[in-house]
Formats: structure tokens, C-alpha cells, sequence
């Protein structure tokens, strides 16, 4: 597939170079056509870049791993034209750290980012996931044994369907795969930020991943 | 030990009936002397019941279990001078169900509900624990296979010694307690409910629970 990924973090470095691995043609994108680390990138692993609007316009899902306070200003200037119909996975987290360590996580009306954003590009279909660990996980979910999990929720079951697809790919099992139901799932899965930055602090390591355990 | 458990719902009588299982004195706190809930269960469990203050007056451990949104009034109740140099083990949560379900957690000011009673009483020795998860799990952690764990934070390192005391007679193996510090870990812990709520809700049950796992 054409994946737009936004932002040239870590996390968005992470997921291109998978995604890249996988066979998909990658874009990543940033806020100029000429942002050094996204140039970088591209040469390195045979892939592209651009700028947001460019990234989104030629492809058909759309990854934004911004940061979440800049999240909703990265996607407007993305186009909500580029983001129309398309899966847009969103694995950002709204954290505040304008207050110092620990950052808040901010949920305007105690909703989530992730419905903020399908509320401001109506024609996108959502799908939140991957946001509660860390990159390497993400996309290497082995290196954590036991049966840890990723989340995924959205309003758009269809969208979901193809957010699974990549998620399969990326190694999680099925059955370790939770789906949250519609997009509103995000806000539990927001929240949990605070808890994992306190974890990362106690562990001394951020190589873990939460699980869902049943009676 | 003499334990009051303040609060006579579900939790509350679950946590009192463990205890008085284990050996302990305990007396169960409710708003009046004569509570017909608190009386039933005193009488079958060979317990003690009361009022808050007269609960908190006698123990050396005090729970609240009562609701998150009134907990601050009940141990006001209780009475600053009956928790001082007490370990006052915080299992509530702080949930609005004001504006219907899904209900929000309240965290003034970024912080928790433990931490508030902290404030307002400085004399007691604040544990959090056993908020992230169904009542039956909290005093049966076998009855859920796996590594799942409780999460357990304070100031007081003597006083969070007592608690995890507690929580090991209770049944949880000291590997899958983890400690999260100081009380500002019950941020974290209490910001895990949306998603418990959520999952209750896919899950379609309440004995699950969280493990971390690590690399």
C-alpha cells in the first residue's frame, strides 16, 4: 500500500522503516519538503518524503505519529482534501509537558485526541492504536514475551480491518490484538500514559508492554 | 491487626470478610451506628461495625473503601485525629458517573484522589492499592491465571511495607506487586479506569486484570 507516515520522530521513523520492510511505499512526511532527518530517512531505506500535504495526497492510509499537542496543526496542514476516505491511524498521545515531568494528558471534555481529530476531518476514518508502548514494541512485539497486547478502536470497522491487517504484519497474534470497540475507546487508552511513564521510571526500562489477563 | 474498613459496599464487605479471614479485628464503617447492611454483615462475618469515626477511632489500619467522590467526607467523618499515624490504605476511585457512562475521573489539578486525602490529612499515612481491578480479584489474585499484578504507592515507606504485608496474605506473590513509588503513582493507577470500564465492556467480564510485562 501508499502509507503517508507524519512526523519524523522516533516513533514515525520506526513505523516508515517497518512499513518500508514490509513492502509498502512509504512516505514520510514532515512540515517542509526539505526537513534534513526526513531526507536522511528516505535515502536510507529507498523511501520518500515531503511535506505533509504531499505525503497525505498520494496515499491511502495515513499514519500520524506527531506529537499530540501538534497533532491537529500537522493534519490541517496535511489537508483534510488528502485525508478524505482514508485510513488514518493515529498513534499519538496528548501530553502536556508544558507543566514539567509528569506531563498531563490532555483530554478537552474528557474525550481523546483521537476523537478530536475525527471530529475535526470527518472524512477520514480513524483508528487509534499503538499509542500505550514504546516504538520498538510497536512494531517488534516479540521482543516482549508473555501475552502483552496493543489496542485498536475506531467508529469505521472496515478501517479497523486494514489497522489489524498491519498490526498482524507487524507480529502481534490475533488474540493479543483488543479491539475497544468505536473511537471513544481512545480516552482508556490515552489515560494510560500516565501509568506508563510512571512504570518507565520504576522499571528503569521502557522494553515493557501491559497485558489483559482473564479468569 | 485491628483494620476499619470504611465503606459497606461490595468492596468494602469483600475486603472486610478477607480480613477477618485472615485473623484480623475488623470493624466496618458507614455513615450511621446502625446501618442495616453493615449490621447483617458484622453479625454473619463475627465482625464489628460503626460509624466511621467510631471504626477509625479503635484500628491501627484504616481502608476507605467508600466511593471516590464522597471518600474526602467520610474520613472527615472519620476525623483528622482518629487516621493521624495511621496507614490509611486508599482503594477508591475517584469516578463521576454525573454525566452518565461512560463516567469521568476526576483528578484535580492533574493529580489523584489519594494524594487530595493526603492533603487534607496530613497525620495519615496514604497508601494507594487494589483500585485497578474487580473485588473479587483483590483478595483472590489466583483466581485470574498469569502474571498479573497489583499496583501499590505512598509516602510512607513503613506504612506501604504494611499494605504489600497485607496484599501477600491476601494471596499476591511479591514479584507481581509493584511498587510505584511515591503517592503520586495513584495518578497513573487511577487514570487506568476508563480503560478497565472499557474493557469490562468488550470483555463482557470483570475478572480480568492488568500484568506488566517486561523484556
Amino acid at each position: 500500500m501508499k502509507i503517508a507516515v507524519l512526523g519524523t520522530g522516533e516513533v514515525g521513523r520506526r513505523l516508515g522503516s517497518k512499513l518500508v520492510a514490509l513492502g509498502h511505499e512509504v512516505t514520510l512526511g514532515s512540515r517542509s519538503a526539505d526537513h534534513a532527518g526526513a531526507t536522511a530517512w528516505a535515502a536510507e531505506h529507498r523511501a520518500a518524503h515531503g511535506t505533509f500535504a504531499a505525503a497525505a495526497h498520494g496515499a491511502e492510509v495515513v499514519v500520524n505519529a506527531t506529537g499530540g499537542l501538534v497533532s491537529l496543526a500537522a493534519l490541517e496542514s496535511a489537508g483534510a482534501d488528502n485525508l478524505a476516505g482514508k485510513v488514518l491511524i493515529d498513534v499519538s498521545n496528548p501530553l502536556d509537558f508544558s507543566q514539567g515531568t509528569p506531563p498531563k494528558v490532555l483530554t478537552p471534555d474528557g474525550g481523546s485526541l483521537a476523537e478530536q481529530i475525527q471530529r475535526a476531518f470527518p472524512g477520514a476514518r480513524v483508528v487509534k492504536t499503538l499509542n500505550t508502548m514504546n516504538n520498538a514494541i510497536m512494531v517488534d512485539p516479540a521482543r516482549v514475551p508473555g501475552e502483552h497486547c496493543v489496542f485498536v478502536c475506531g467508529d469505521d470497522q472496515a478501517a479497523k480491518e486494514v489497522v489489524i491487517g498491519l498490526l498482524r504484519a507487524f507480529g502481534w497474534p490475533e488474540e493479543r490484538i483488543l479491539d475497544l470497540g468505536d473511537l471513544s475507546g481512545a480516552r482508556g487508552a490515552e489515560l494510560l500514559l500516565p501509568l506508563w511513564l510512571r512504570l518507565l521510571g520504576t522499571l528503569g526500562t521502557a522494553d515493557f508492554n501491559f497485558a489483559v489477563l482473564k479468569a
